[in-house]
């Protein structure tokens, strides 16, 4: 085998992760460390060259032409810098600069997480082939990337399609980002459990299991406030999904990350209250569907962020070209 | 002179305007009917007819290569077909078939009128030279089009940038869209005057002017209802300013239309609301500024994306390129 590879990495609030990926989409050499998020900045800094530095020690290191991170931000991708919300200890962190005393003059590129995702199920998951696609990630935080005209769209400072923070309740609560009712501020897992316990939810009946999943749990079973949770959560990522298919048009909306794992008791509300919210033609009859690549999308979007970036052949598979 | 031309329509609710249009963005030969948006779907076609038919008749008509349309929408470029909403008798209207006896085989770009002024101000106006912006009409409604790396995003349909039917209250009133809470529903001059209205102004100190004009001067001569009902407005455009921004990323953001026309009373409080909703640091900063076009916007913007679609040159004045 001599054909080309790409580094991925993927820098969350809990860990970095790393691989050496196809053009293909498949991960080889696989590295990962905790993110060590409030020791400093050095700390942080040696966690990833580390997984870098594993995945040069792999003997598949000669066939890399590129680098490809994908990391929390906000970021700023011109300046090859960032500021992670969940990583204090770097601020306008010049991350794509501590990263060459590992890799050299290899091309790096950098997006932010939202906009790997994006990328990676457009490669290789559920927006294949779709040519205008809204990504997200429904988590403790919730995140998103877009897919405009078949191609990653990751805006000037690879933020671009970051749902989360549109507010879709302009009078509402403060969110933690200084706006004020933002789609995570309602929407999130963590928000998501926070409304179910303070409208009277109690978690008895799913062995004291308070987190977000004890709730998709008790809605599951028919639980009123349960319900009424996931449907407030559904309402605000509707309301924020037709935004942004009537500001950029959208085919298809891929959802992913922890609370998509509740399933239909998530999408249901989602695709019902996005009919009422997405009402001018070109906005109807939107797919809301569940991402595919799960825990891999970051890496997996790194990668196609960096093989686009690098020129290098990127292989769509069945979607050809 | 020989220099290729090309023709450009704008169809609103109240007029049909025309014009040939230079590589400068020089207008030439105009003409003008009143839309009659409630007779029948054929009157309307004929009034567009009309203008076109008016146009072939200047001795220029032999240097035009193409024709630019900007309609009110929703409408599908696909398609070539309208459905505006302040011209009920036109549902899925061929326009562009309609129009191809008086201008046979010349090739023909259809974009909504929000994208179409974006187009203009970005050629010839306010967003020159500006690469990512946002360019908006705030009038009896609220539209918009987007600049996306230095060229009109229009979207598959043509509707991109629609911001007039972002939600910012997904819990808000119902819009006459069929969503809810949004932007126009809260923001636009009818909606200004109705909140004065509500709120206890009285139009007495301005002649009986119970309109937005009437709204501004009150708000100018330091009225605080009429503050309150601008400062609301103010509130909403901001907040789905920043939500484009935080989605597509934008410098500039421009407004033009009746309502802009208040200036200070209504740019001061957006530039400060905007502040508050556009908090990340990749959406902190962006110019506000007022339209530069007027009501021609629509005709050189018509003319700008018809330009593009066709090929030709396109110039830029200082911009270059």
């Amino acid at each position: 085998m001599t054909t080309d590879l790409v580094a991925a990495v993927d820098i969350g609030g809990t860990k970095i992760a790393g691989a050496l990926v196809t053009g293909e989409g498949e991960l080889l050499h696989r590295a990962q460390r905790p993110t060590p998020a409030r020791e400093s900045a050095a700390a942080v800094l040696r966690a990833v060259t580390d997984v870098v530095t594993r995945l040069t020690e792999s003997g598949d290191w000669s066939r890399v032409r590129a680098l490809g991170i994908g990391s929390a931000g906000p970021l700023d991708a011109r300046l090859g810098s960032v500021s992670p919300v969940n990583i204090p200890v770097w601020r306008d962190f010049p991350l794509v600069e501590g990263v060459r005393g590992v890799v050299g003059e290899l091309p790096v590129t950098l997006v932010g997480d939202g906009a790997a995702i994006a990328a990676g199920e457009h490669w290789r998951g559920a927006a294949r082939g779709r040519r205008n696609a809204l990504c997200m990630v429904v988590s403790t935080g919730v995140g998103g990337g877009l897919i405009v005209d078949d191609r990653l769209y990751a805006g000037p400072t690879g933020n671009a399609g970051h749902i989360g923070h549109i507010s879709v309740d302009f009078n509402g609560d403060l969110c933690p980002c200084g706006g004020r009712g933002c789609v995570e501020r309602i929407a999130s897992g963590t928000n998501i459990a926070r409304y179910a316990l303070a409208a009277g939810w109690r978690p008895a009946d799913q062995g004291g299991d308070a987190t977000t999943a004890g709730v998709a749990a008790a809605a599951a079973a028919g639980d009123p406030v349960a319900r009424e949770a996931f449907d407030r959560s559904a309402r605000a990522l509707a309301a924020g999904i037709a935004a942004t298919a009537t500001l950029v048009e959208l085919e298809t909306v891929v959802i992913g990350g922890g609370v998509s794992q509740a399933g239909e008791v998530l999408f249901a509300p989602v695709r019902r209250a996005l009919a009422e919210y997405a009402t001018l033609p070109y906005v109807q009859g939107i797919d809301v569907v569940p991402a595919q690549l799960g825990t891999d999308a970051g890496l997996v979007g790194a990668a196609a962020a960096s093989w686009r970036e690098s020129g290098t052949f990127l292989s769509r598979g069945e979607a050809g070209n």
